[in-house]
Formats: C-alpha cells, sequence, structure tokens
C-alpha cells in the first residue's frame, strides 16, 4: 500500500494544540470546534482533497486539556488511523436525519462543563462548513453550555508558522519559481491564453507540487483589469503582458506569488511601473519587522508608488499565507494587526499603467525577528521578454 | 484582453433563476439568499478559482421576481460585469468591521417586505460561506423578516440539468476519458503512485481540462482500503491494483469517475469481484428509470454483488453530480430521494476483496425519460493491466 507519509513529527501537532490551549486559557474557552480543511488540517494533519466535495461535514474538537478528538464520517476513518489522533468517532455520512449531530453533541458535553464555554470561529475570514440548521440544533443540544467567538484563538496561534512549516511553504515557493522560469518556454505571442494556462499547471506539477489548487492571471495591451479570470482562448499579442498567479500545494502548504511577462519588448510606459512595483518591494523587504500593524505595510507600498508618481492599485496589497492560499492579515489602510515574528507574509503591491490597465507584482516572505526573510525567488528586476 | 466567452446565453440563465422562482412561490420565499461557489455560479454564471481565499463573502440574492442582485467584493467586479448580472453591488474587502453585511442587509431589506421570507440553503450538504457572526448580524439587521430554510428550493432546481449542462459534464467526462486512457503509458510498475498522480493530473490538463479540483486514488495488493488519500512515494508493485478517481472541470462542470488498473495480471479474487461491479453497473444501467428512489439505487446494486457472492463496500454508491464534484441525492439505504428526469448521476459500487482490501467502480450518466444514458466512456469489462 502506497501510503502518504506522516508530514510532522508528533511533537510539531503537540505544540500547536499546546499553544491553542493557553490562548484558550487566556479567554476563558473550555473545547474549540473546528470545521474547516484548514483548521482541521492544521490541528490533525489529515491532509485530503476530499474536501471538494460538499457532502460531509467534519469535525475536530481541542478540549483544554489532553489531545484533540475528531468526529468524523467513516469514509474518513482509514486515513485518519494514520494521524495521531487517537480518538476517533465516525459514523456512516450522509446521513439525512442525523449527520453527525448527535454524535458532535454527545462528544461536546462529555468535554465541557454545563458552566463552560465552546469556541467556534465565526469573525472575519472565517466560515462554519456545516449545515447552519445542524449547527443550530447542536448549540441546542449542548446547552448550557455557551458558545463563543474562537476567531482570535485560532488566528494567534495559526499565523505564528513553526521552523517547519515554514520550511513547507520555501518548498512549495521553489516549485513554483521553477515552474515561473520556464513560461518563457511555455508562452509566446499567438498561443492561447487557455493554453498557456494548462501549460503552467503542467509545470508546477512536473516541479513537484502535489496539485494546483489556484490559478489564475490575465494578458492585455500593457496590462489587465482583472487579476481572478479564468483564461479565455484568445491567443497573445505582441504588447501584452501576462500575468500568472499561482497557489500551488506541496504537503498542504501553499504558496501564492505571480509574475509578469512581456510579450515583445514592453513599453515605456509599463518599464515605468514595473520598475516603481520592483523598487517600493525592495524597500518594504528592507523595513518590514514585527511591531508593524497590516496597515503600515500597505502605507509603506502605496506611498512609496506615489512618491515614484504611480497610481496604486485598489485593494489589499497583501496578506497572510499558509495552510490556505490567503490568510490574515490584510494590508489595507483599515486593518490594524499586529505583525508578528513567524508570520508568512506576501508583499502584493499593485499599480495603474492607464486606466484599465493594471500590474500586479507578488512576493512570499517570513518575517523574522530582524526583518523579512524572502521565501519566493525574487522576481526579475526587468520584466522577461515572451517571443513573438 | 484574453476574456473567457461567456459560458451560456442568457435565456440559459432566466430559465434557471425562472425555475427557482416557482419553487420559492410554493414553498412562500420571497428572496434566496446564496454563497457558495457552486449555488453563485449556477445562477450567475460567475466562475473563478478565486473561492480558493477564504479570505471574503460572496452574496447573490435571488428575488421572486426580476434578476439576481450580487453584493461581492470590488476585485470581482470586472468579472462580474461580463455575466448576465445588471445589478451589482460592491465594496472594498476584507473590512474588518463591516465585510459587505449592511450592504447585504440594505440589499435584502430593498427587496423583502418586512412580512416576507428570506431563504437560506441550511439543510443537508449545504453550508454558510460567510462568517457566522455576519449572518447573526444580518439575520438581526432585517429583522422582521423571517429567515427559513432554502435547501430544498435549491436542489430541486439545480438537480435537473438542462441538455447544455448536459453537454458540459458530457465534456468534462470525454476529457477525464482520454486521460485514463493514457494511463497504461503513465503507470507501470516500479513508479512511484505520487508520480503516478502528478502524470494523471498533466494528461487531464492536456486532453483539455481547465483544471483538476480533484484526484484521489490508492494502490495495494489485490486492492485498497481507502478512496480519499493523497499519494505517496512508494512505488506500483505486481499485483497492485492501482485506482485513479477524478473531479476533472470544463467550463466549471465536473466529472466524478474512476479506472482500475492491474499491476501485471490480476488475480482471480480481483478478477471475480471486478466482473460483479461492472455486471451490477450494467444491469442498474438498464433498470435505472425517474420514479425511483435513492434508495432503490443502493439495493439495486448492493444486493446484485449479494448475488454474486460479493460483499458490497459501505457508504453511499453513487451520488449526483454537475456544478460541484457531488451534489444530492446519495444511494444509501436512507436516502429517499425520488429520482427525476434530467438528474445527472454517478454510479459508484465498492466491494471487498479480502478484509482491508476493496475495488470501486464509477460511472457518470444522465437521466432520461427511458432511463439511463451513460457519460463517461464504459469502463472495459476487464481491468486493464499496466506494464511490470
Amino acid at each position: 500500500m502506497a501510503e502518504a507519509p506522516s508530514l510532522f513529527p508528533v511533537a510539531e501537532f503537540e505544540g500547536r494544540v499546546g499553544r491553542l490551549q493557553t490562548e484558550m486559557a487566556e479567554r476563558g474557552i473550555d473545547a474549540l470546534l473546528l470545521t474547516t480543511p484548514a483548521d482541521f488540517f492544521y490541528v490533525t494533519g489529515f491532509l485530503t482533497r476530499f474536501w471538494e466535495s460538499p457532502a460531509r461535514p467534519w469535525f475536530v474538537v481541542v478540549p483544554i486539556a489532553g489531545t484533540p478528538i475528531a468526529v468524523i464520517p467513516s469514509i474518513g476513518a482509514e486515513l485518519m488511523s494514520r494521524t495521531w489522533l487517537r480518538q476517533v468517532r465516525t459514523w456512516d455520512a450522509p446521513h439525512p436525519e442525523d449527520d453527525g449531530v448527535s454524535l458532535l453533541i454527545d462528544t461536546l458535553c462529555g468535554l465541557v462543563p454545563e458552566t463552560g464555554r465552546l469556541g467556534v470561529p465565526m469573525g472575519l475570514e472565517t466560515h462554519l462548513r456545516m449545515p447552519l440548521a445542524d449547527f443550530t440544533r447542536m448549540a441546542e443540544g449542548i446547552v448550557p453550555r455557551e458558545i463563543v467567538d474562537g476567531t482570535a484563538t485560532v488566528q494567534r496561534v495559526r499565523e505564528i508558522k513553526s521552523e517547519a512549516e515554514i520550511e513547507k511553504i520555501r518548498a512549495t515557493c521553489g516549485v513554483a519559481g521553477r515552474a515561473f522560469a520556464r513560461v518563457p518556454e511555455l508562452a509566446a505571442q499567438g498561443r492561447p491564453l487557455s493554453e498557456v494556462f494548462r501549460a503552467f499547471q503542467c509545470a508546477i506539477l512536473e516541479e513537484g507540487a502535489d496539485w494546483v489548487s489556484y490559478v489564475a492571471g490575465a494578458a492585455g495591451a500593457d496590462g489587465y483589469t482583472d487579476v481572478i479570470s479564468p483564461a479565455g482562448p484568445a491567443p497573445l499579442e505582441a504588447g501584452d503582458v501576462l500575468m500568472l498567479d499561482t497557489g500551488a500545494v506541496c504537503d498542504g502548504y501553499y504558496c501564492d506569488f505571480d509574475r509578469n511577462y512581456a510579450v515583445g519588448p514592453a513599453s515605456a510606459a509599463v518599464r515605468t511601473v514595473q520598475a516603481a512595483l520592483w523598487e517600493v518591494t525592495e524597500e518594504a523587504l528592507a523595513i518590514l519587522k514585527p511591531g508593524m500593524l497590516a496597515c503600515d505595510v500597505h502605507w509603506i507600498l502605496s506611498d512609496g508608488l506615489a512618491r515614484r508618481g504611480v497610481q496604486p492599485g485598489a485593494g489589499r496589497l497583501g496578506h497572510g499565507l499558509g495552510v490556505s492560499l490567503t490568510e490574515w492579515p490584510s494590508f489595507t489602510p483599515l486593518d490594524r494587526s499586529e505583525l508578528r515574528e513567524g508570520m508568512v507574509l506576501t508583499l502584493e503591491p499593485g499599480a495603474w499603467v492607464a486606466p484599465g490597465r493594471m500590474l500586479v507584482h507578488e512576493e512570499n516572505l517570513v518575517l523574522r525577528a530582524g526583518g523579512a526573510e524572502l521565501l519566493s525567488p525574487r522576481a526579475p528586476e526587468q520584466m522577461p521578454e515572451l517571443p513573438t
């Protein structure tokens, strides 16, 4: 049987759960209920693409002391038996009358005292991956136990990556970097964007990704308007800028960075904006420090662009990264999250070449005590040129 | 600008919304709030992989009359402008204080009378893709309007595929079928399963998939225990059965079927179970009819296996398929959903070769008035052999 080896030693998971339990104690939370792929994988090491099926809910409960308990569909029992968890309760899902709810209620009532509080992530950038009606039924079933917001408990722990996690993300960045280096062999004037997307995904796989959870991009004369579209059949044209952005996955850890390519020589306007984006990224890499706020990074990037006479793009200019493609915080003017040592972050400045013509630049880094350490291979200062 | 063309004519979306509105009227629902990728794509045609980022919620509201209104992060405005929707309201997300909630409340209060009811899918196989605390805030913000379960409203419409949808799924099945036909060139004794998975994903892309949302599988002597694992590094061995299962995606539509391969000659035990699985699938394909219940299909498959002296696998033996990898109903003993003309379904019988050694067979079909029409190229009666 060709089984995947364990991704981390048990001590890695014990450390994660210990840190969650410290946060829980500080916030008066007696157990955490986690339901999303990222939270579930973080605590258990249970890695599968089966989340793609919306049919079944999956639960892991982290008690204030001791090890987590999984309450899962029986189809996952075998894979879960290879993780560090020793308490696994299963039911045959999907069950039209009781899809794990009574088993979950029973588990929670056994773990949380009647006067206790159950934490459930319910804040910004979270969702609850179970049917809402079943959540209501569960909440009624555990009365008088109280349900409180577990968002901060989870985020303050997950946002600080261990060295083992940083090495996973660095490896994924390396895979994507090697695939980006091959784009000049894959893309040229006349090739449809949809074919470029397919060839680029193959390159990412060939370079060692387990799978490709995200590829987006665009191509347009002197820039693009939109960075989240699937590819169309139109061929690349001379004068286009091609942007490819990827979330490759190795061992459950993502990268998230893009690269831009000029189809034939880049125009003067594109070169000006490219230079500004590259330089403000250099500046940010040089001055990022723990203790800054997320909004400070937005200011550093947008002010640096404005000082160069370039109009910054709208939206956030970077974010967290790890066991999902994007994590908090967000580099926006409004996000006052503190940057902390061990955070893995993206810098993602965008700027306008002309109305409706944008360029976006992106790098991945880990924040050390002394500043930023790049995880993605640094983008070249000049935009690489594709054959015409 | 290399834009993706519209996937369907506007009349396709008008038909979908009209059918939703008919169901809403019958159930006394004045507006539907949809938040998941599948529901959102179904109503709007807005196709993006950006859902991979959990950072932002996306809303579409279907009123009892007229066209849907999208309430979305501004990063999606450009892509949404290429859909058939004409009412699009945006905010700059993620916003730490108000991530679209007041805009959503304002939209709902303008559409739903104070005595009216808002439908939200909250039943089996659904979840709410927005922060739970924001849902609570929204529910309070639209009082005295009532929130009711919109699951059946959505499922009774989405489960009946239009001819245009059936052709999309057939095309995706064709792509996967061509990739499966190439597996004997990609996999052989001695090749690590992880490399086989990568090469198979490349083959799916090369054959025309836009992306590969799901690949799972396993390899083991005379069968496998687990069908949802990622691949490990162990090489294929003579006597193994290799199973690959895929959810490829073309134009937002999935296939979901697997294929089995013997590494060298299959054992007599494997040949016996393979024959039984192939034959019960033939039987089911011959007798499936609208009006049967989902549990009837479970019985047809499991009884057919038992009559051949083979022990059926646990869990569901098939399910719906379409704009997500799996949809309702489930072929379990408990699911009494009626099978209806136009449903696209999988038949997925599994059976035990020995304890811990399973085979799973899978096909995709559309249910016509006269019976099943295959969408996947039928699996060969004999398991194909890989080189040793």
